[in-house]
């Protein structure tokens, strides 16, 4: 079956109380988020709430960095060739001036790093090279021009790109951009998402975990949550949730499966496009895509885990690129040694939780089982590629990791 | 000479106009830090807000995930030793049920994932291996006991620890913590930092770059402004900002040199204790630390790129320490072949930035050159360590990456 029949297959039926008849490939569903994250939007944001946004236009030193020729270190401001034949047991004695803007002939001037250079100056030289003695200094040694100077343009000339486009801003952009004077930049605005969370399903005990994780994951992702929509539960309330959005996302959760009661994807099809439901993907395989009116609309599934894995693959990457950040996954990788062998089967993208004690990974148990208590105590996963049948303990995999950075205090 | 002496002389000794005559090492100064950072405090917030902070109690399940035995997919729950003969040319029929606690002999139930599986059922039969015939199924195909189904406990047990203690929340860990009812929980409390701005050096003409800068990296440790004082120019002004704080460090940025203005250390030596001032750090030479009756002190040089450096190896690690987080620098970590030599002095920890291409990693200047423009064109650092004078072009280093997960767009 090609790409453009199974697509059609995978949009066409209801799977309702018959299950899905063929799914699409992960390839083919991330294609469908890529095709729909075209322009990014940009706001203008004040420099100091900048942090991890991400730029819009490339920013260039609007002038020569240093803008004179200054003070690299604390110090006496001198003509290094004065200072030659001064040494320990023949020391050199210079008039100490204040404030000048011009240095006379065999004297210093007390400068503070970052400070302009009086006219004349060539070398600044350190506290420890010199001894005040009552309006002048002894100097011990000489001193080489340029030493202790920081050249007009030394740092970066006038015109010369710092930040580049795209550029996610980091704690130190910000204090270059605040130092020269920026006071708002254009990022690129958040991605707003409505969030519709199913009604429980009969027979549920729980309370939602989905609401406050894909919240959490949102933000993560440099999104905002423009509107919640709760306990969406039969049709009419489905269609009200997809409908008179103002979001650049809706995301729903729950109700995606093949139950009597699972109506987001008929009510998708109804006031939109329904492009695809059901992926080759373990956990996960309910969800779905398409759009009511222009927005993109991602189902998924109610379960938990698979929620999790679908908003990684499908949501998140999204949410990312309409933010102007990198599609991949947020997390660091790394490669490490499986302990015990994946199963996995032919043609579906398995999302393996892993425990790590480096260097070996372990799965832990089935990709599809364990739900979110397995989730808290995975480290990262692997992805199982389509062709692949799994891994073979002791293969090397690479894992995504989900907390690379900062550690607990505990361990 | 020892540790102890040399602490004394960095503490004893005013260094405006005469120079540090000697500095703590990196090691001295950490080790300082790490001795004010005992106690983590705590506070309780609620589950939804709770992503990043670092949990204070290990979190254990409340009882058996699932609570009973569940449907683990949509389908029919049944007995699987009825269905024993059934196949494609013989089909077998069911007689379908409503809502029953307990399933009669040779019935089906219809059941969502996640729901309670009727007493005297063992398996769930997806849609796909029945046909739904006017109250009744037609079975296709023999099914396994246990199969479509999740047992009680078969997650994890009550009592089992699911969360450890130090654990910094994670998305997903809300989304588990919320399903259980979990409403609120003691996570460490945000450490709050004072924020002192030393006025600027005469002579400076750009604006003060350190105060976004700190505000950003304080709250990517974990930390949050208490107070930020501005334009603390003179002893009185210093001294002013160094007293009456509620914080849980106070930060000063500039006038920690060896400049006539230089009063930040003066000001710390007489309302408090001035524990170290000179640390053999490039760039951040200047730095110091001590306390203000309770409150630990750091000392930031003023000159940006400096205050950086020092930031990240002592006071951001205090912040971390002191909210639960690891010590660690929060970068990744990875190794490079170093494209060009880098030079350092004996004795001294040199910071030197490096811009990433890979597996080749450029030293961009001098460590202590070039700014914020240098660090804003860096891609992270590399730490040369006091015994050695350097790296050879061709070594390997460990970079610390500064932006390893989220990757511009346009790149």
């Amino acid at each position: 079956m090609d790409r453009a029949e199974r697509a059609r297959r995978s949009r066409a039926e209801d799977v309702r109380l018959r299950g899905f008849p063929d799914r699409a490939s992960v390839e083919e569903a991330v294609a469908w988020i890529d095709a729909k994250s075209g322009s990014v939007a940009w706001e203008e944001v004040a420099v100091p709430k900048a942090a991890g946004r991400v730029l819009i236009d490339p920013f260039a030193a609007p002038f020569d960095m240093p803008a004179c020729d200054c003070a690299g270190i604390d110090g006496y401001a001198i003509r290094a060739r004065e200072t030659v034949g001064s040494g320990d047991y023949n020391p050199l004695s210079f008039k100490l001036v204040n404030d000048a803007q011009a240095l006379p002939p065999f004297s210093a001037a007390l400068v503070a790093s970052g400070a302009r250079l009086p006219s004349g100056a060539d070398a600044v030289l350190p506290f420890e090279a010199a001894q005040p003695h009552e309006g002048s200094i002894e100097v011990f040694a000489a001193v080489a021009e340029g030493s202790g100077v920081e050249r007009m343009g030394q740092q970066v000339r006038a015109g010369t790109t710092i930040l580049e486009a795209g550029r996610r801003l980091r704690p130190q952009d910000l204090g270059l951009l605040a130092m020269l004077g920026v006071e708002h930049i254009r990022v690129a605005r958040r991605p707003r998402v409505r969030l519709v969370i199913a009604g429980p399903n009969p027979g549920m005990h729980l309370n939602d975990a989905n609401g406050p994780m894909l919240h959490a994951l949102v933000k993560r992702d440099g999104g905002e949550i423009e509107s919640a929509i709760t306990g969406a539960a039969d049709r009419m309330a489905m269609r009200k949730a997809l409908n008179e959005s103002h979001a650049d996302v809706i995301m729903v959760a729950g109700r995606t499966g093949t139950g009597p009661d699972d109506e987001a994807a008929p009510a998708l099809a109804e006031i939109g496009k329904l492009c695809i439901h059901g992926v080759a993907l373990r956990p996960g395989g309910s969800a779905g895509m398409g759009t009511a009116g222009e927005v993109p609309v991602v189902l998924l599934p109610g379960d938990p885990l698979a929620c999790f894995c679908s908003y990684e693959l499908f949501a998140g990457r999204l949410i990312r690129r309409l933010g102007g950040l990198s599609p991949a996954f947020p997390y660091a990788q790394r490669e490490f040694t499986l302990g015990r062998k994946i199963v996995s089967s032919i043609g579906t993208v398995d999302l393996c939780q892993v425990s790590l004690d480096a260097p070996t990974a372990k799965p832990i148990g089935m990709a599809d089982s364990g739900g979110l208590a397995a989730l808290a105590r995975s480290d990262g996963f692997v992805l199982v590629p389509p062709p692949s049948e799994g891994f073979a303990a002791g293969s090397r995999v690479t894992v995504f990791i989900y907390d690379d950075r900062l550690r607990p205090f505990q361990s």
